[in-house]
């Protein structure tokens, strides 16, 4: 057999198509279960059928393109929705490498490739919700009582989804692997000057949500002393736990507080409520472990020593999820051969549908540099020879792995 | 003359029929220009003809009640609009009084009493629109250009209420003095035990708009080293210039952080912008230039040094103001005689029409203990005892200036 050799400029023109669904500029916004999304979806349906290969939609939306043997098949792809307003490389840079290394599977007569784009994982319903619930983790049940942040319901949202009526089901156990390509999203193989990194792990994260419950009182009639001021609170403890976590954590830690929302947030009203979340991801369980502990204690400690009481409640919970060893291994044998001494090994700090998969198949993951590290929608980019590096690297290991 | 007596269970009654417009629970939702703030007007007009006085709207909505002759008159009052969800008093109070009062004063046969519900302190156009206008700050035209959250214009508003098509002007030089009663909206009085205050002064504000601009990135895959996270810098501005100010306000001083909002505010994206609105009080524009001055500095000082930009910018001045000591005496002088040894005097530290009203009039203010100093909307709330006490205490006092 042929070793897989993809087209790069099939591959970049497919990018393009794919970006002007829901094109905003230089974001995409094209959310999970709106109609762009589907109509993104349908397109894919087409280009895998073009490529002989079978388009199939599962009950929650995702759409495998299965080669039309059963020859033990490695699976390829990322999710094709985004952010509210998203960058036009994430998730969707996944899949259509998957859908160009299929593609070029079947041209080179060998099959054995199949690709997926996953939906919803950026959670306007439910984050991963296409991953977690093809793994088993979300019955189906679950995902059809999901709503978004407008209230409506999935269930109403799938049904009038004409191919979601005629869904079939893609079982895991059909694929003997899962790779999942993606831009970094980071600063750091932009920094480095390498052109390709193959992960070694994901960071878990942990996310607490806080409440602050003081009292709203007139910003000109209370005097300083005997305020209960929920916000000057969230700063005691925010600026408390910065020092702390500086102190503690490992490398690879990181820690923000993304979300935050004051009541009444009026200029003359003392807030009398204030909501933060603090997301905290780390490589290690222990390191969470560490991390979260710190929090709940400071929140503990500081609970109505100036009236302000304060809640904490984890919210959200992923662990961390090495890599295949094996399947790395090629991908970074593959790496080292189309980028010499300009390839790394590194963590993920971001979570990825790969987390999900790997405990159910052997997963790994690919990633190409993001331009000056930026994520901002209307920044984010990467060269066009470093996605089709990208793109060639996970090819390269998928024909070794064939052979 | 016979000294004016009021009655207790007609202020009481009054003040809960007006409560009734726009009740909602403990709270009130009448903000100005809507249907049941008009209607409040049109009622209080009644209430003033019923007392055999002239009803008069002016042409942005301050409805005056005038009494028949054209002796020397003193005019008392306040505000009948409340803030989005306002307690039941703020304002109301004011407005109760002076009608009371007023109406006793022709019932004892002496007239020479005036009461005034201004328009619009509460800002849903513009913050004491009624009395600025009335005082000549602002002009008609102004005024009209005026436009709430939700982009009606004022202009448009007025044409839909018959009684400003109809209006009068009132000149504020056909007046001696203006008083305004109100509750302290704040603990100082409950605190103290002291039944009643008389107002020494209001204390000015000055806003200051910060905008922390820094980078929107991916709080997974950016590392803690380099972040420009416009959050943490606030929280560093914060915490700096809390210490400052304690070190160096004066007594009478409040600062407060009443206003923050994050973008994109989302736990998983580091905050790449933060805006917070700063206010700050003070009984000198010494105290205030202080206090500006060092919030000023310290957006310099730290501007840039984490890679996040810092703007500032002054939104709102309202000078300082002393109110009048001839008519602040005689309300000392009555105070003394209703509640020996249980009164003071004491600075606002919330605005009022009157500090307005102050550069055009001797003014002064009465304050009624609130409970517990509460001023959130649900919980707000005057003993009967102490209302009924702030109105005697203004009425005896008229009662003086007129013999």
């Amino acid at each position: 057999m042929g070793a897989i050799q993809i087209n790069p400029s099939r591959l970049m023109a497919d990018l393009q198509t794919l970006r002007g669904f829901g094109r905003m500029g230089n974001a995409v916004v094209r959310q999970a279960f709106t109609a762009v999304d589907i109509e993104a979806r349908r397109w894919l349906a087409e280009k895998m059928s073009e490529a002989t290969l079978r388009p199939v939609w599962d009950e929650v939306g995702n759409v495998f393109a299965l080669p039309r043997g059963d020859e033990p098949t490695i699976l390829i792809g990322s999710h094709s929705d985004t952010q509210r307003e998203g960058g036009w490389l994430d998730g969707a840079y996944g899949v259509i490498c998957g859908l160009e290394i299929a593609r070029a599977a079947q041209e080179a007569g060998r099959g054995g490739v199949a690709c997926v784009a996953f939906a919803d994982e950026e959670g306007a319903f439910a984050p991963m919700l296409g991953s977690r619930y093809w793994t088993g983790e979300l019955s189906l049940q679950a995902v059809r009582a999901c709503s978004d942040s407008q209230g409506r319901q999935l269930a109403d949202v799938l049904a009038g989804i004409p191919e979601i009526a005629r869904a079939d089901r893609v079982p895991y156990e059909r694929f003997r692997a899962f790779i999942e390509p993606h831009v970094e999203q980071g600063p750091v193989l932009d920094g480095s000057g390498d052109n390709v990194a193959v992960v070694s792990a994901i960071a878990g994260v942990r996310q607490l949500e806080l409440s602050f419950t003081g009292e709203q009182n007139h910003a000109g009639a209370t005097p300083m002393e005997g305020r209960r001021d929920a916000l000057h609170e969230f700063l005691q403890y925010a600026s408390a736990l910065c020092k702390a976590f500086t102190a503690r954590a490992s490398e690879a830690a990181v820690w923000t507080f993304g979300e935050l929302g004051i009541h009444p947030n009026s200029p003359s009203i003392i807030p009398g409520r204030v909501r933060a979340v603090l997301q905290v991801r780390d490589v290690t369980t222990a390191g969470l472990d560490a991390l979260m502990g710190e929090a709940l204690q400071l929140a503990e400690r500081l609970r109505g020593v100036r009236g302000v009481d304060i809640e904490a409640r984890q919210v959200l919970s992923v662990a961390p999820t090495k890599m295949a060893p094996d399947l790395s291994g090629e991908l970074a044998m593959a790496a080292a051969e189309h980028s010499p001494r300009k390839w790394r090994r590194m963590p993920s700090g971001a979570l990825h549908d790969a987390a999900i998969i790997s405990s159910k198949l052997p997963t790994a993951m690919v990633f190409a540099p993001s331009l000056g590290g930026r994520t901002h929608p209307f920044d984010e980019d990467t060269r066009p020879e470093h996605l089709v590096l990208g793109c060639s690297v996970v090819a390269a290991a998928v024909s070794r792995l064939q052979s």
